[in-house]
């Protein structure tokens, strides 16, 4: 939550839904965790997804930068290697600090129930 | 991330679509936080949506059961307030302890920058 003075501080503007989807969250975790790049069947197994998930959710993190894709063969058979690109480093960064600010919000509310510090805004 | 012999530790099935949503996600924390109820219009402000916007994610959790609309008068203005449903409590609750290991998971993912703990399937 942003300063008390924030009209909206539920809002959540960082949030960013390219990176908050819920298969893409656990992409881009893997990557984050393997820098050297992870192929395209370890991260089907890694995030539980089907090829035709996977290959959609990859294609809009490439399309937004985040992820770079290289094609190689390994003997005969193709290699499909997904990297996190620097880009997407730093703005994985940047939600996870948004992220965590969502938990602390929610835990808050949740240990609360909200009798102890109710939230509204300020003007009616 | 569960356990080591998890095949598919970033998978998140715990991540219900139905709160993760951004802006479903900042509504419920409001609503979170007051037990009470809070109206229409407060939670338009609060989580910075429009009318259109909140309506429509209010009728998906309204739908889901995990909040409750009641619409009563404030003089001759009609007043709509929603409330967090005991199961959408629960629901939420279960729903934030997969969050938390999900910041966990990227946050170790994203210092480590992979190069101390590489995670990969442990078959081929």
């Amino acid at each position: 939550m942003a300063g008390t003075n924030d009209p909206s501080p539920f809002a959540y503007e960082g949030l960013d839904r390219t990176i908050h989807e819920k298969a893409r969250l656990g992409v881009l975790t893997s990557l984050a965790a393997n820098p050297k790049g992870l192929s395209f069947s370890d991260l089907k197994k890694l995030c539980g997804l089907t090829d035709g998930n996977l290959s959609r959710h990859i294609q809009v993190l490439q399309e937004a930068g985040l992820v770079s894709v290289t094609k190689t063969f390994d003997g005969a058979r193709p290699l499909t290697t997904c990297r996190m690109t620097p880009e997407g480093r730093r703005r994985f960064i940047d939600y996870l600090a948004v992220l965590e600010q969502v938990v602390r919000d929610a835990a808050k509310a949740a240990e609360a129930g909200g009798t102890l510090r109710e939230i509204k805004p300020t003007t009616a």
